[in-house]
């Protein structure tokens, strides 16, 4: 059961002119499912993305790397769910260019204006005799609304994720829509796999660039669900251009802000919907660590926490064991820490004062906090002014169930 | 259940000449369990210790490094379960104290010739009028076994960690016996909560230190149940001295040779029952990463793959999802990996070529292996020479289930 995630509403995610929607089945693990899902966008677009540092990255990964570095200018983008072409080697990587070569062709594009991108299973190529008619017959097809397309990305998600936002730019309305999906693997670093956002505006490309950067590092970039760095994270938004009104040029123009506002805002509830659908999550935890030298410290001190499986299943059980916190605080990799400086709170619950449980901190506070589905935990390590906030869920038996059977 | 794990037998756990053992019931959290030990050293023994890396260090800790460096000879160690005097601010230092005065008014020695160790929940202060009894009754009583010993440190252990080694040095032998401890919060970062070996082997100070450092280093410094590196890792040797023969005065000697080898094979067979005891472990899994270019990268890597909860929950399953353990390789901070040049195997299956399924793997083969109780994952960077052997167990509902409960 996903932590207050609203099932998003056909009618309410918001078509976006300039990009078009088809969805396919090509029975690439299970049958009868929409496994593919290809977005045709305007010529012009705007398309700016992010991929995962994991090391052993995706065929996809690398492919879309090169055809955004291409700048032939994006026109497509293909997603098969089942299979993440990832640890497949040389084939992996021809089957990867392959798939953006029937797309092209379909479309009459060149294959460097397309970008692929994969989810499923590790170390199995893909099932190139299904998946081709697919990604065919996806192209043609449509249009399809945003939900049929954020159901066409799932795993092991438990329901489809999309939202939309309407944001005004120097008068004229602009909108955006977005979609993610993600539940394991869960611990991006650049983005997740896998978020999109798709939108109308107007923006030239270096802004675009600097937007997705800073959105990502605010939302995919700060949510884990079990510290695994998936190897096909993607982030990308797609900017078709159609509103109305002059382009968006700077970051700091009063219409950049809103509009990287706008996308930043959107890719943080997208996030926090894969958080709120993390595999076997029954809470979902805000970890905020207040004053650190610098966000990275705070940020490593909130990992930590948000990391420690003693910590999550804490949180499953509703059980105020709370100096598990502080333990993970403790290795959370600030060398010069000074234990007796910390203070720490559950919501509005003061339960560790100058290193030490306060005084007046009574069990059952902590318990009523830690029945809550919701729960914020504050570190304040006392010795600057950065701060970081990261998002995440707690480990349950579920979380065992659905790693151990996932292939099965 | 524990991973082939022989239950220790009283009677092949050899007694330490010039250390004396004495157990006694505290009620710290349960009634009617030992849950205080005190091991009396004779006069002249060398002690030497190192202890965790978590800044949030437990109070006996920060007592040991004082008492230690104060190098007025150490007579005593005391040790309490149920309560791990961590997270418990000017408080706790001063009950960890109190402990060590109590211990040394019993034994007519100073409070700084006592080294004291606590172990169980974090962030509750120490019951000071049962435990006070307690240590004084453990100061008299005896002489124990050491099984009782082991028997007297166990927190979410199953059962209790010891063994013996005979070795001889210039014709003399030397008895060693080690207990240990610890089943969940285990990524020791130093040396793990808790480990403790005693010898009569005669041993100068300085020799013994690096002893014990490259003993952590080759043992409870490379296991992991759960990454949570605890707040009260500590490992200790204690040499009485009373074996005949001339002291060992040099690590590089054949008697330091012998020694260092002895005390280091017994500290792996110690850690290695942490992690077969480790909470919910049905799987013993070492995991080997070779051709790095220094040994800290293959660590690095190591890790990765043993802390990673996906890999976990597929060896729980015997799921061969070799995937996940590819991408925790790319994941695991080896900036410039070349994902082409990796080979994996399991067991003696190889499983990953080049970075890619190789041609030759069959999944049954896989499956096999993954069968097993005790599974080797060897993992080849082919970057350099270096290599680094950890070892870690699954992570299973157990897991879960024990940590949900621990308090209640």
């Amino acid at each position: 059961m996903p932590v207050n995630l609203k099932l998003p509403v056909a009618a309410e995610l918001r078509p976006i002119a300039g990009v078009d929607i088809g969805v396919a089945e090509a029975g690439i693990r299970k049958a009868s499912r929409r496994d593919i899902l290809v977005l045709r966008l305007a010529e012009g677009a705007s398309v700016a993305g992010v991929f995962t540092a994991n090391r052993f990255c995706a065929a996809p990964v690398t492919v879309c790397r090169e055809h955004l570095a291409a700048g032939e200018g994006i026109r497509a983008i293909v997603v098969n769910t089942g299979n993440a072409n990832a640890g497949t080697g040389a084939t992996g990587l021809a089957n990867a260019r392959a798939t953006c070569e029937a797309v092209a062709a379909r479309l009459g594009i060149g294959a460097r204006q397309v970008l692929p991108f994969s989810t499923g299973v590790i170390m199995e190529q893909l099932p190139m005799d299904r998946l081709i008619p697919g990604v065919v017959a996806a192209a043609s097809a449509g249009p399809a609304t945003w939900l049929d397309a954020a159901q066409a990305i799932m795993t092991t998600d438990t329901q489809p994720k999309a939202a939309s936002r309407m944001v005004e730019l120097g008068g004229h309305p602009v909108t955006l829509t977005g979609i993610s999906k993600g539940a394991g693997m869960i611990r991006p670093n650049m983005a997740t796999m896998l978020g999109f956002i798709a939108t109308d505006a107007k923006v030239s490309q270096h802004v675009l660039d600097a937007m997705v950067r800073r959105a990502a590092d605010a939302s995919f970039n700060a949510i884990t669900v079990d510290g695994d760095t998936s190897t096909n994270d993607s982030f990308v938004v797609a900017a078709s251009g159609r509103a109305a009104g002059p382009p968006v040029t700077g970051l700091h123009t009063p219409e950049g802000r809103a509009l990287s506002q706008a996308i930043t805002s959107l890719a943080i509830e997208l996030a926090q919907a894969i958080v709120r659908d993390g595999e076997g999550a029954t809470k979902f935890i805000t970890i905020s660590v207040e004053g650190g030298r610098d966000e990275a410290e705070c940020r490593k001190a909130a990992y930590a926490i948000g990391h420690s499986p003693l910590v999550k299943t804490a949180f499953f059980a509703s059980d105020p064991n709370l100096g598990r916190i502080l333990c993970a605080v403790g290795y959370g990799g600030i060398d010069d820490l000074d234990q007796s400086r910390i203070d720490m709170y559950l919501d509005d619950v003061l339960v560790v004062q100058a290193g030490g449980r306060h005084p007046g901190y009574r069990e059952e506070d902590g318990q009523r906090v830690m029945k809550r589905s919701e729960i914020c935990v504050r570190v304040l390590l006392g010795r600057g002014t950065a701060k970081a906030t990261i998002w995440t869920c707690d480990l349950s038996h579920d979380y065992v169930s659905i790693n151990a059977d996932y292939r099965s």
